[in-house]
C-alpha cells in the first residue's frame, strides 16, 4: 500500500478562512503522519496598498486585511489562481461567501472530473454560512458543491467568532458528516485544544443551524434595540430556537433532535445573538430607522447582512409549504425586513 | 354542585414573590369565575424606617422594601402571621428562600391536615430555586413540601428577572405539573400576555433547572471576570446545559428531554448567564479575588449566592455518585468555590 496523504487546499481567504487556515496550518504539521504539511489557500486577489494580497500573504504570513494581527503558519500558499491552488488536493475547504460557490464549482469541475482515477478520493467540507434559494424556496450550499463536484461533502458549523478563535480563545464546533471516515478525517484537520470538534451524523441539521441562527439573530438585534430586557431576549432566542427545529424538519425529515444541542445549534446561536453583527446591524436598525442597506454600507463595508437574505429564502420556503403563520418569529423577521413592518411588530403572535 | 372559588394565598413577599403577587392579583381579578379576588400574601415582617412592611404594602399597595415602584392590586393583602395568610387558601403558591421552608411548612400543617375533608383539596405550585441536602446528596424543595403537608405541588421556573416581570416585559415561563388539572389551574392563575405559561408532566425537570442554572451563572461568571470572549461563554453554556440533563437523568430517569426546550432550561439559563446576579457575583469574584462572603455582603446585602451553595449540594450527589469526573464543568465550579483552586482552571477537562 502506498504512504499517500491527504494535501489540503483552503477556497477562501476571509476573516473565517484565514482563522481556519492557522488552525488547519497548525494541525497539518501536528499530524503530519496523515496530512501533507503544505496546505495551498485560494485568495480572491486584490490590492492592499499597491501590492498583492497573496504576496503579503506569503512574505508576512498574515492576511493584513481580513485577520490582521494573526500570524499564519509560514506552510500557509497564499494562491490567486484557483485551479492551481485546488491542483492535487484531496481535502478541499470552502469557505467563501455563499453567492461565489457555484462559480467557483464550475471552475474546479473539470479539473476533478479528470481526477476521480486518484488513489485517494477528492472530499469536500464547507464553513459556509447560508443558503440558495430554489423552486423549493432553499438550497443547501453543502448540495451545490455536491451535485457539481460529484464528491462527498462535510460541514463544519458552531459558535465561533473568527476574531476570537483565532486569539486561540476556547470554543467548540460541529461536523456534520454522511461518511464517518471523512468526518472523522476532518475532525483530526480542525481539532485543537482550543477548538473542541464534535462530529455527528447530519450534515442538513449542521448546515441549517448555521444559516437559520442569523435570522434568530436579527430578531435578537430588534429586541435590543428596542431596549427589551433579558428575558424577552431569552424567550426570542428560545423561540427562535423551536423554530430552526421545526423548520429543519420540514425540510428533511432525518435532521436531528441532538444536533441543535451541538455547538452549531444552541451555542451558536447565543454567541450570534450576543456577540454577531447581525444581531448588531438589526439593534441599528431598530434605534435608527435607516434602511439595511444604508447600515450594511456604514457598519459592514458594503457585505450584505446573511440573516436579512436568508429571512427571505425562508419565507419563500415557508409560503411554498403553506407554513408561514407557524414560524410567527421568521414571518414577522421578514415582514419588518421586507414590508416596512415597525420592528415593534416583532412580538406579535409569538 | 356548589360553585366554590380556588382562593389563593402566596407564601412570600420578596422581589419574585411581589412581581408575582402583582400577576397573580390581575388573574384573580380577570378570571373571577374561577378564582376568589381577594389574595393573601404572607409577609416576613419587618420595619421599614420604623413602619410595619405589611401596613406599607395595605396601605400604599407597594412593596417598598422588595419591589419599589411597583403598584400591586389594590386585592393583594399583606399578612404577618402565616396560618391566617393561609386560612381558607385552596391554593398555595411558595416563593421564600428555600431554607424557610421546612419551618414554614411545619407551621402550616396541623392546619391543613384538619382541612383534608373540604370540597376544594388544597394544592400548592413552588416558585423557589434551590436544593437541599440530605444523605443522597439533593432533595426538592417541592418534595419537602408534598411531604410535609402531603398535598400535590407543581412547580413554576422560566427566564423570569423579576423586574422585568414587573415592568410587563415579554417572557416565558414553565410550570411543571403532575396532575394535569392542576397544571392547566395553575396556567390560568399565572398566564397573562406578558407572561406566557407553558405546562409539562414533570415537576422534577423543571424544578431541577431552576436550581442547577445558578452553578452554570457561576461558570459564565468566571469567564467574564476572566475576560473570556462570547465563544467561550456559549461553549460553557451549552456544557453547562448537557450536564445539567445528565444530572437530572442520573437523579431521576424519568426526566423528560423536552423539559431543558422550554423556558425553564435553555432559556432561564441564557438570562441567568448573562444578566443574573450568580454571574454577577462570579465575575467580581474572578475580578478582584475577594472571598464569596465578602461579595455578599458587598453585592447582595449578605444574602447568600444561590449558585454557590447550589454547587456544593450538586458535588456531594456527584460523590455519593461516583460520577464527579463525568461532570468536568460543575466539578471546576465547586473547586473553584471550595478548594481554592483558581478560576483560570475553570476550563480544564472540558
Amino acid at each position: 500500500m502506498m504512504n499517500l496523504k491527504e494535501k489540503v487546499c483552503i477556497i477562501g481567504s476571509g476573516n473565517w478562512g484565514s482563522a481556519i487556515a492557522k488552525i488547519v496550518g497548525e494541525n497539518t504539521e501536528r499530524h503530519s503522519d496523515v496530512f501533507e504539511k503544505e496546505v495551498t489557500m485560494w485568495v480572491y486577489e486584490e490590492l492592499v496598498q499597491g501590492e498583492k494580497l497573496t504576496e503579503i500573504i506569503n512574505r508576512q504570513h498574515e492576511n493584513v486585511k481580513y485577520l490582521p494581527g494573526i500570524r499564519l503558519p509560514d506552510h500557509i500558499v497564499a494562491i490567486p489562481e484557483l485551479t492551481r491552488a485546488a491542483a492535487g488536493a484531496s481535502l478541499l475547504i470552502f469557505v467563501v461567501p455563499h453567492q461565489f460557490v457555484k462559480g467557483l464549482c464550475d471552475q474546479l469541475r473539470p479539473m476533478i472530473e479528470s481526477l476521480q482515477q486518484r488513489t485517494i478520493p477528492i472530499r469536500a467540507i464547507s464553513l459556509i454560512k447560508g443558503m440558495s434559494e430554489n423552486a423549493r424556496g432553499i438550497s443547501l450550499i453543502s448540495d451545490v458543491i455536491r451535485q457539481t463536484l460529484n464528491i462527498d461533502v462535510s460541514v463544519l458549523s458552531g459558535a465561533n467568532i473568527a476574531n476570537e478563535v483565532a486569539a486561540e480563545q476556547f470554543c467548540e464546533t460541529t461536523i456534520g458528516y454522511r461518511v464517518l471516515d471523512h468526518g472523522m478525517l476532518f475532525q483530526k484537520l480542525f481539532h485543537t485544544h482550543y477548538f473542541n470538534v464534535s462530529i455527528i451524523e447530519d450534515t442538513t441539521g449542521v448546515e441549517l443551524c448555521g444559516a437559520l441562527k442569523n435570522v434568530v439573530a436579527i430578531a435578537a438585534g430588534f429586541s435590543d434595540g428596542l431596549e427589551y430586557g433579558s428575558n424577552t431576549k431569552a424567550a426570542i432566542l428560545r423561540i427562535g430556537l423551536m423554530e430552526m427545529m421545526r423548520l429543519c424538519r420540514l425540510f428533511d425529515p432525518h435532521v436531528k433532535w441532538e444536533t441543535f444541542l451541538e455547538s452549531c445549534g444552541i451555542a451558536d446561536i447565543i454567541t450570534t445573538c450576543y456577540a454577531g453583527r447581525n444581531r448588531k446591524c438589526a439593534e441599528a436598525y431598530a434605534r435608527t430607522g435607516k434602511p439595511f442597506d444604508v447600515l450594511e454600507k456604514e457598519l459592514l463595508n458594503g457585505q450584505k447582512l446573511q440573516g436579512v437574505l436568508t429571512a427571505h429564502e425562508v419565507y419563500g420556503f415557508l409560503e411554498s409549504h403553506h407554513a408561514v403563520e407557524q414560524f410567527p418569529l421568521f414571518r414577522n423577521v421578514y415582514r419588518i425586513c421586507y414590508e416596512g413592518v415597525k420592528p415593534q411588530e416583532l412580538l406579535k403572535g409569538l
